[in-house]
Protein backbone atom coordinates (compact mmCIF):
# COMPACT_ATOMS: atom_id res chain seq x y z
CA UNK A 1 0.00 0.00 0.00
CA UNK A 2 0.74 3.66 -0.55
CA UNK A 3 -0.26 6.46 1.02
CA UNK A 4 -1.44 9.58 -0.95
CA UNK A 5 -0.99 13.12 -0.09
CA UNK A 6 -4.69 13.68 1.23
CA UNK A 7 -4.54 17.25 1.90
CA UNK A 8 -6.54 18.25 -1.13
CA UNK A 9 -9.33 15.52 -2.21
CA UNK A 10 -13.06 15.40 -3.46
CA UNK A 11 -15.52 16.07 -0.56
CA UNK A 12 -17.25 13.32 -1.90
CA UNK A 13 -16.51 9.51 -2.66
CA UNK A 14 -20.48 8.74 -3.36
CA UNK A 15 -20.91 8.05 -6.87
CA UNK A 16 -23.95 9.60 -7.66
CA UNK A 17 -24.72 9.14 -11.42
CA UNK A 18 -23.60 7.80 -14.71
CA UNK A 19 -23.90 9.74 -17.76
CA UNK A 20 -24.16 8.40 -21.61
CA UNK A 21 -24.37 9.99 -24.49
CA UNK A 22 -26.48 8.71 -26.90
CA UNK A 23 -27.62 9.08 -30.91
CA UNK A 24 -31.05 8.77 -30.16
CA UNK A 25 -32.50 9.53 -26.89
CA UNK A 26 -35.83 7.74 -27.15
CA UNK A 27 -34.45 4.49 -28.76
CA UNK A 28 -32.18 4.06 -25.71
CA UNK A 29 -34.30 5.09 -23.61
CA UNK A 30 -36.68 2.31 -24.76
CA UNK A 31 -33.97 -0.27 -24.92
CA UNK A 32 -32.95 0.33 -20.95
CA UNK A 33 -36.91 0.23 -19.86
CA UNK A 34 -37.14 -3.02 -22.02
CA UNK A 35 -34.32 -4.08 -20.21
CA UNK A 36 -35.54 -2.84 -16.72
CA UNK A 37 -39.21 -3.33 -17.15
CA UNK A 38 -39.91 -0.30 -16.47
CA UNK A 39 -41.49 2.45 -18.35
CA UNK A 40 -39.83 4.56 -20.96
CA UNK A 41 -39.14 8.00 -19.24
CA UNK A 42 -39.91 11.27 -21.02
CA UNK A 43 -36.92 13.28 -21.91
CA UNK A 44 -36.58 16.64 -21.25
CA UNK A 45 -34.69 19.15 -22.87
CA UNK A 46 -31.72 21.35 -20.91
CA UNK A 47 -32.37 24.81 -20.83
CA UNK A 48 -31.62 27.33 -23.18
CA UNK A 49 -28.08 29.53 -22.69
CA UNK A 50 -30.05 32.78 -20.88
CA UNK A 51 -31.04 30.10 -18.12
CA UNK A 52 -28.27 27.83 -18.23
CA UNK A 53 -25.36 29.86 -18.56
CA UNK A 54 -24.05 27.11 -20.52
CA UNK A 55 -20.28 28.11 -20.99
CA UNK A 56 -17.80 25.13 -22.86
CA UNK A 57 -14.61 25.77 -22.79
CA UNK A 58 -14.96 29.35 -20.81
CA UNK A 59 -16.95 30.37 -23.79
CA UNK A 60 -21.25 30.94 -24.02
CA UNK A 61 -22.33 28.21 -25.97
CA UNK A 62 -26.02 27.83 -27.23
CA UNK A 63 -25.49 23.79 -26.66
CA UNK A 64 -28.44 21.60 -25.10
CA UNK A 65 -29.36 18.34 -24.33
CA UNK A 66 -31.99 15.74 -24.47
CA UNK A 67 -31.72 13.90 -21.04
CA UNK A 68 -33.78 10.75 -19.53
CA UNK A 69 -32.60 9.13 -15.84
CA UNK A 70 -33.34 5.77 -15.03
CA UNK A 71 -32.83 5.47 -11.14
CA UNK A 72 -30.91 1.98 -10.81
CA UNK A 73 -30.34 1.16 -7.09
CA UNK A 74 -28.60 4.93 -5.29
CA UNK A 75 -27.37 5.53 -8.72
CA UNK A 76 -28.85 7.85 -11.42
CA UNK A 77 -28.12 6.49 -15.23
CA UNK A 78 -28.57 9.32 -17.47
CA UNK A 79 -29.06 9.53 -20.89
CA UNK A 80 -27.73 12.17 -23.12
CA UNK A 81 -28.52 13.20 -26.54
CA UNK A 82 -26.50 16.15 -27.60
CA UNK A 83 -28.81 18.70 -29.35
CA UNK A 84 -26.69 21.49 -31.23
CA UNK A 85 -22.97 22.66 -29.64
CA UNK A 86 -20.15 23.12 -29.16
CA UNK A 87 -20.32 21.15 -25.96
CA UNK A 88 -18.43 18.28 -24.17
CA UNK A 89 -21.58 15.90 -25.15
CA UNK A 90 -20.95 16.62 -28.61
CA UNK A 91 -17.59 16.30 -28.63
CA UNK A 92 -17.57 12.75 -26.74
CA UNK A 93 -20.18 11.43 -29.47
CA UNK A 94 -17.86 12.62 -32.76
CA UNK A 95 -14.79 11.86 -30.85
CA UNK A 96 -15.65 8.64 -29.18
CA UNK A 97 -19.10 7.58 -30.41
CA UNK A 98 -21.81 6.16 -27.66
CA UNK A 99 -20.72 5.04 -24.62
CA UNK A 100 -20.24 6.66 -20.96
CA UNK A 101 -19.46 9.95 -21.07
CA UNK A 102 -19.29 11.07 -17.13
CA UNK A 103 -19.87 9.97 -13.47
CA UNK A 104 -21.05 12.31 -10.90
CA UNK A 105 -20.54 13.16 -7.60
CA UNK A 106 -22.60 15.74 -5.19
CA UNK A 107 -20.57 18.92 -3.51
CA UNK A 108 -21.41 21.35 -1.61
CA UNK A 109 -18.47 24.07 -2.86
CA UNK A 110 -17.91 24.06 -6.93
CA UNK A 111 -15.39 26.86 -7.09
CA UNK A 112 -13.33 25.45 -4.69
CA UNK A 113 -14.03 21.75 -6.15
CA UNK A 114 -13.48 23.20 -9.25
CA UNK A 115 -9.81 24.98 -8.12
CA UNK A 116 -8.82 21.97 -6.52
CA UNK A 117 -9.17 19.86 -9.70
CA UNK A 118 -7.58 22.43 -11.55
CA UNK A 119 -4.70 22.34 -9.27
CA UNK A 120 -4.24 18.54 -9.65
CA UNK A 121 -4.24 19.00 -13.78
CA UNK A 122 -7.84 18.49 -14.48
CA UNK A 123 -9.45 21.65 -16.15
CA UNK A 124 -13.14 22.66 -16.08
CA UNK A 125 -14.18 21.71 -19.78
CA UNK A 126 -18.33 22.82 -19.14
CA UNK A 127 -20.82 24.44 -16.58
CA UNK A 128 -24.19 25.39 -16.53
CA UNK A 129 -27.42 25.82 -14.57
CA UNK A 130 -30.51 23.88 -14.35
CA UNK A 131 -33.46 24.53 -12.14
CA UNK A 132 -32.19 23.68 -8.28
CA UNK A 133 -28.81 23.93 -8.96
CA UNK A 134 -25.56 23.68 -11.22
CA UNK A 135 -23.02 21.28 -13.08
CA UNK A 136 -19.41 21.57 -14.15
CA UNK A 137 -17.72 18.99 -16.22
CA UNK A 138 -13.93 18.35 -15.69
CA UNK A 139 -11.60 17.36 -18.29
CA UNK A 140 -10.30 14.41 -16.10
CA UNK A 141 -9.85 11.87 -19.03
CA UNK A 142 -6.40 11.58 -19.42
CA UNK A 143 -6.05 10.86 -15.57
CA UNK A 144 -9.00 9.14 -14.59
CA UNK A 145 -10.32 7.43 -18.03
CA UNK A 146 -13.49 9.15 -17.65
CA UNK A 147 -14.83 12.80 -17.19
CA UNK A 148 -15.72 14.15 -13.60
CA UNK A 149 -19.31 15.74 -13.21
CA UNK A 150 -19.92 17.32 -10.29
CA UNK A 151 -23.38 18.73 -9.24
CA UNK A 152 -24.15 21.61 -6.39
CA UNK A 153 -27.76 21.62 -5.69
CA UNK A 154 -29.39 24.50 -3.81
CA UNK A 155 -29.91 24.29 -0.07
CA UNK B 1 -44.85 7.63 -21.44
CA UNK B 2 -44.67 4.47 -23.23
CA UNK B 3 -45.13 1.07 -21.50
CA UNK B 4 -42.25 -1.39 -21.91
CA UNK B 5 -42.99 -5.21 -22.43
CA UNK B 6 -42.41 -6.18 -18.35
CA UNK B 7 -42.56 -9.75 -19.21
CA UNK B 8 -38.51 -10.56 -19.43
CA UNK B 9 -36.19 -8.17 -17.69
CA UNK B 10 -33.10 -8.09 -15.49
CA UNK B 11 -34.26 -9.30 -12.28
CA UNK B 12 -31.66 -6.11 -10.78
CA UNK B 13 -32.01 -2.37 -11.10
CA UNK B 14 -29.16 -1.66 -8.62
CA UNK B 15 -26.28 -0.56 -10.55
CA UNK B 16 -23.38 -2.44 -8.23
CA UNK B 17 -19.96 -1.52 -10.33
CA UNK B 18 -18.46 0.95 -12.83
CA UNK B 19 -15.66 -0.76 -14.86
CA UNK B 20 -13.28 1.03 -16.48
CA UNK B 21 -10.35 -0.34 -18.78
CA UNK B 22 -7.36 1.58 -18.39
CA UNK B 23 -3.37 1.31 -20.08
CA UNK B 24 -1.81 1.49 -16.89
CA UNK B 25 -3.27 0.10 -13.35
CA UNK B 26 -0.80 2.01 -11.01
CA UNK B 27 -0.83 5.18 -12.57
CA UNK B 28 -4.87 5.28 -12.58
CA UNK B 29 -4.88 3.98 -9.28
CA UNK B 30 -3.01 6.70 -8.16
CA UNK B 31 -4.80 9.33 -9.77
CA UNK B 32 -7.87 7.86 -8.14
CA UNK B 33 -6.58 7.49 -4.82
CA UNK B 34 -4.89 10.94 -5.10
CA UNK B 35 -8.56 12.51 -5.94
CA UNK B 36 -10.60 10.54 -3.28
CA UNK B 37 -7.88 11.00 -0.60
CA UNK B 38 -7.63 7.42 0.07
CA UNK B 39 -4.63 5.09 -0.25
CA UNK B 40 -3.54 3.64 -3.19
CA UNK B 41 -5.27 -0.27 -3.19
CA UNK B 42 -3.14 -3.13 -4.43
CA UNK B 43 -4.24 -4.55 -7.73
CA UNK B 44 -4.96 -8.57 -7.74
CA UNK B 45 -4.56 -10.67 -11.00
CA UNK B 46 -7.20 -12.44 -12.05
CA UNK B 47 -7.36 -16.69 -12.29
CA UNK B 48 -5.54 -17.93 -15.25
CA UNK B 49 -7.74 -20.08 -17.66
CA UNK B 50 -7.41 -23.17 -15.70
CA UNK B 51 -8.73 -22.39 -12.71
CA UNK B 52 -11.09 -19.11 -14.25
CA UNK B 53 -11.98 -21.55 -16.90
CA UNK B 54 -12.18 -17.88 -19.17
CA UNK B 55 -14.40 -18.05 -22.23
CA UNK B 56 -13.97 -14.91 -24.85
CA UNK B 57 -16.56 -14.95 -28.14
CA UNK B 58 -17.18 -18.77 -27.12
CA UNK B 59 -13.62 -20.09 -26.49
CA UNK B 60 -11.06 -20.78 -24.20
CA UNK B 61 -9.05 -17.71 -23.88
CA UNK B 62 -5.85 -17.21 -21.74
CA UNK B 63 -6.39 -13.46 -21.10
CA UNK B 64 -5.94 -12.32 -17.63
CA UNK B 65 -6.11 -8.55 -16.13
CA UNK B 66 -5.00 -6.58 -13.64
CA UNK B 67 -8.03 -5.23 -10.95
CA UNK B 68 -7.98 -2.63 -8.45
CA UNK B 69 -11.17 -1.62 -6.51
CA UNK B 70 -12.62 1.76 -4.70
CA UNK B 71 -15.97 2.10 -2.92
CA UNK B 72 -17.87 5.06 -3.79
CA UNK B 73 -20.97 4.90 -1.79
CA UNK B 74 -23.01 2.14 -2.77
CA UNK B 75 -21.22 1.62 -6.09
CA UNK B 76 -17.70 -0.50 -6.65
CA UNK B 77 -15.14 1.37 -9.21
CA UNK B 78 -13.12 -1.03 -10.89
CA UNK B 79 -10.05 -0.31 -12.51
CA UNK B 80 -9.06 -3.13 -15.48
CA UNK B 81 -5.52 -3.59 -16.88
CA UNK B 82 -5.79 -6.05 -19.51
CA UNK B 83 -3.24 -8.55 -19.53
CA UNK B 84 -2.69 -11.06 -22.43
CA UNK B 85 -5.95 -11.75 -24.74
CA UNK B 86 -8.16 -11.94 -26.22
CA UNK B 87 -10.90 -10.68 -24.22
CA UNK B 88 -13.16 -8.22 -24.19
CA UNK B 89 -10.82 -5.90 -22.19
CA UNK B 90 -8.56 -5.83 -24.48
CA UNK B 91 -10.85 -5.36 -27.04
CA UNK B 92 -12.05 -2.41 -25.83
CA UNK B 93 -8.40 -0.78 -24.98
CA UNK B 94 -7.69 -1.58 -28.60
CA UNK B 95 -10.75 -0.02 -30.17
CA UNK B 96 -11.90 2.61 -27.97
CA UNK B 97 -8.79 3.33 -25.86
CA UNK B 98 -9.10 4.02 -21.87
CA UNK B 99 -13.02 4.39 -20.72
CA UNK B 100 -15.43 2.69 -18.68
CA UNK B 101 -16.06 -0.66 -20.23
CA UNK B 102 -19.18 -1.96 -18.00
CA UNK B 103 -21.93 -1.39 -15.53
CA UNK B 104 -22.60 -4.31 -13.50
CA UNK B 105 -25.46 -5.87 -12.11
CA UNK B 106 -25.25 -8.62 -9.25
CA UNK B 107 -28.06 -11.49 -10.24
CA UNK B 108 -29.00 -14.92 -9.37
CA UNK B 109 -29.57 -17.35 -11.97
CA UNK B 110 -26.36 -16.67 -14.43
CA UNK B 111 -28.05 -19.06 -17.31
CA UNK B 112 -31.75 -17.53 -17.25
CA UNK B 113 -30.76 -13.94 -17.24
CA UNK B 114 -28.19 -14.98 -20.18
CA UNK B 115 -30.88 -16.29 -21.90
CA UNK B 116 -32.92 -13.45 -21.13
CA UNK B 117 -30.71 -11.51 -22.69
CA UNK B 118 -29.44 -13.11 -26.01
CA UNK B 119 -33.23 -13.12 -26.87
CA UNK B 120 -33.47 -8.89 -26.59
CA UNK B 121 -30.60 -9.39 -29.47
CA UNK B 122 -27.72 -9.24 -26.39
CA UNK B 123 -25.11 -11.79 -26.61
CA UNK B 124 -22.69 -13.42 -24.21
CA UNK B 125 -19.19 -11.59 -24.84
CA UNK B 126 -17.11 -13.79 -22.53
CA UNK B 127 -17.70 -15.60 -18.61
CA UNK B 128 -15.23 -16.68 -16.42
CA UNK B 129 -14.85 -17.74 -12.62
CA UNK B 130 -13.54 -15.74 -9.50
CA UNK B 131 -13.00 -16.79 -5.76
CA UNK B 132 -16.57 -16.78 -4.71
CA UNK B 133 -18.14 -16.73 -8.02
CA UNK B 134 -18.60 -16.15 -11.96
CA UNK B 135 -19.07 -13.05 -14.01
CA UNK B 136 -20.40 -12.52 -17.53
CA UNK B 137 -19.98 -10.16 -20.20
CA UNK B 138 -22.84 -8.71 -22.62
CA UNK B 139 -22.76 -7.77 -25.98
CA UNK B 140 -24.60 -4.94 -24.91
CA UNK B 141 -22.98 -1.73 -26.50
CA UNK B 142 -25.25 -1.37 -29.91
CA UNK B 143 -28.58 -1.02 -27.59
CA UNK B 144 -27.11 0.52 -24.08
CA UNK B 145 -24.14 2.34 -25.40
CA UNK B 146 -22.35 -0.18 -22.66
CA UNK B 147 -21.30 -3.29 -21.78
CA UNK B 148 -23.27 -5.29 -19.45
CA UNK B 149 -21.33 -7.23 -16.74
CA UNK B 150 -23.59 -9.82 -14.02
CA UNK B 151 -22.32 -10.92 -11.35
CA UNK B 152 -23.16 -14.26 -9.26
CA UNK B 153 -22.06 -14.16 -6.05
CA UNK B 154 -22.00 -18.27 -4.17
CA UNK B 155 -24.53 -17.97 -1.73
Amino acid sequence: MMTANHAQAMSSRVLCQVGLVVKDIEKSARAYADLFGLDVPAWTLTDPEDTAHTRYQGQPSPARAKLAFFSLGSVSLELIEPVGGPSTWQEFLTTRGEGVHHIAFEIEDMAGEVRMLAEKGMPLVQRGDYSGGQYAYIDSAAQLAVILELLQNDR
